[in-house]
């Protein structure tokens, strides 16, 4: 039955309008392990590729100001000067109460502002979500923001989104929904999906007591899936993560991280054990020279830098986290990714999505409650 | 400081006497998804290469006398005639109720009265935590059993240890610890790690006020650990699974079936890109040729057959689960790790190990009590 807020909502995700002015972002140019010199690398690449971006770029200016000069990217950069940097071992808690003068927390300000829609950052996660849900602030209907990452998949668009990786640790039934609701946006605006398949991560045995909120959680989620244009496929499992019957795939923070971080290690050490399997003897090296496109195929394909390092989904704006080791190719799969969300009014519909389903939930219990049913 | 129930305990993980009296293993040959000629193949490899294992075989009397006599094994295997077959459909609730006459059941009685130690099955998972929890009970001092994997790794066994991966869903503080103990059991006597070191697996984020039984489990574990003569190497993330850092990773089952099964489809994703690579051009196909000795070892150290389904742990006697899968190289496998298991009477200590840490931490806490301190 067709709930006519929410399906005004998914009506909002229909193409933009060519835009009529060019997208900024927001790029904290500092914090990451490579320094500014990787991070304005990456800026280049994409000032190059898409002539109608500009870039806000925060941190140290004696650094910045050089970079900028020697990749001639004096239009399309504007240097934010800040002194301070926010370190891998800052504790978020600390840089909530003195980050001010941060190139992290200059690059938020931007977006908080309206300068620019879109944040990017390669620093210390914890601290960038602290000082972004302390200055965007969650939307409206959103009880947990939380960090999506891209999980090479099957699918077509050759990614699946999964949520939440980290932001916090334990989810309701209710953050669940959420969750499922962000996704959805983030596939259909990130990735173009049109219909994206919403997946709740469970285990296979039967019959255990606990978690009963992910039944619950799944139960809410059928039941807006119509209004919301998308579809529910039920429980999935980890080994679905890559899977093409499913697009988004929604699960507890605690869960989510040591799903990525499971996935990770394991891509690493099959890449590690094919290393060494090309170096064992001296036909297998020869091997490994005619094998050298082969590899370089795959290694693209399951590339970290482009899985990289996540979306902050739920805040009054978009934060796009860049993994902290990531180099010039990184930082630009990042900032492209960033382009693709503002271009898309990414942020705009998916506050609309949240609070469009908050009112379609509201308005189902309402109707439940009256005994008229649904 | 030297606790000697633990220590005491400790010595028991000293290489047992050369066995006076042959293994007998009870194999419980239905329920897998190749039948009982995938069991029985299994039986005859293993037959081949152990003359000192017998076989009690559980299972569709004509099916298993016909396979035995293909494989010349009537001097090695007993049939115990069995005409119910739990299948992979079936409650664990209801064959709890209504498994007697079951091969599966059949099976865990043969260790529930002595005749063998270990059960090996490839059947339904739920129904055999389910029956064997209810047959051969809990060991003293054991809250939850929980089932254990082995996960590749870089470490010089190969293979590191897992639990829980799927016996509940929570664990409380005192449950990790109990999986630690018994993990660290598991890998002296089933990959022969003379001093295994143990982690707890966590989240990298800092500050999250939930999963606060993860510091409780981490300093329990710390407690013990140098009476127990294993170390403990503090909180560990999901790419820690394959590392060369930790032996033993202990999780709630939940979180634990979650990177199981992740890391299971991410190999297989690899696997199959690495597949695809290969197949694209004729130039990779025929680096696929040169290739091959290189993907058989590949596929020789990651072999899922050889990680396999599982050990039961926390119970009166041993049961390992082979996957439902399973063909005879992967039985031969689970049947291998029961004779290892059998042999290092590894049942005996892991019941003398768990009990001896209750006492050593309830030691503990009186002195603590009585403020002579630790």
């Amino acid at each position: 039955m067709q709930d006519t807020s929410v399906s005004e909502t998914a009506a909002v995700d229909a193409p933009a309008a060519a835009p009529t002015s060019h997208v900024v972002l927001s790029v904290d140019a500092m914090g990451g392990d490579l320094g500014p010199a990787a991070v304005v690398a990456g800026v280049a690449k994409v000032a190059q590729s898409m002539s109608d971006v500009q870039f806000l770029l925060h941190g140290r200016s004696l650094d910045l100001t050089r970079l900028v000069q020697r990749y001639k990217l004096e239009d399309r950069v504007t240097i934010r000067p800040c002194d301070g940097v926010v370190t891998m071992d800052d504790r978020p808690s600390q840089v909530m109460r003195h980050g001010e003068g941060t190139s992290m927390w200059s690059a938020i300000e931007a977006v908080r502002s309206g300068e620019a829609t879109v944040v990017v950052s390669c620093g210390n996660t914890g601290a960038l979500m602290a000082l972004s849900v302390l200055r965007l602030r969650r939307l409206p209907g959103v009880n947990r923001p939380a960090i999506a990452c891209l999980w090479p998949s099957r699918n077509p668009a050759g990614f699946n989104v999964m949520l939440d990786v980290g932001a916090d640790v334990k989810a309701e039934a209710n953050d669940l929904l959420q969750y499922a609701l962000m996704g959805v946006s983030y596939a259909r605006n990130g990735l173009d999906v049109a219909r994206p398949r919403v997946g709740v991560m469970n285990v296979g045995t039967e019959e255990h007591k606990g978690r009963a909120e992910l039944r619950q959680a799944l139960d809410m989620i059928s039941d807006v899936a119509e209004a919301g244009q998308f579809d529910c496929v039920g429980f999935v499992e980890g080994s679905d993560l890559p899977s093409d019957r499913v697009d988004v795939i929604v699960t507890d923070g605690f869960t989510g991280n040591v799903a990525l971080k499971t996935g990770e290690g394991t891509a690493r050490l099959v890449a590690d054990m094919l290393r060494a399997s090309y170096k064992a003897t001296p036909l297998s090296r020869l091997a490994a020279l005619v094998s050298l496109g082969v590899i370089r195929r795959l290694r693209k394909r399951m590339d970290p830098r482009r899985v990289n390092g996540g979306v902050f989904l739920g805040l009054n704006g978009t934060v796009v986290k860049s993994h902290g080791a990531s180099d010039g190719t990184g930082v630009a799969a990042a900032l492209e990714l960033a382009v693709q969300l503002a271009r898309s009014e990414f942020s705009t519909r998916l506050a609309a999505r949240v609070a469009g389903a908050a009112d379609a939930m509201a308005a189902a219990a309402a109707k439940a409650a009256a005994g008229t049913g649904k």
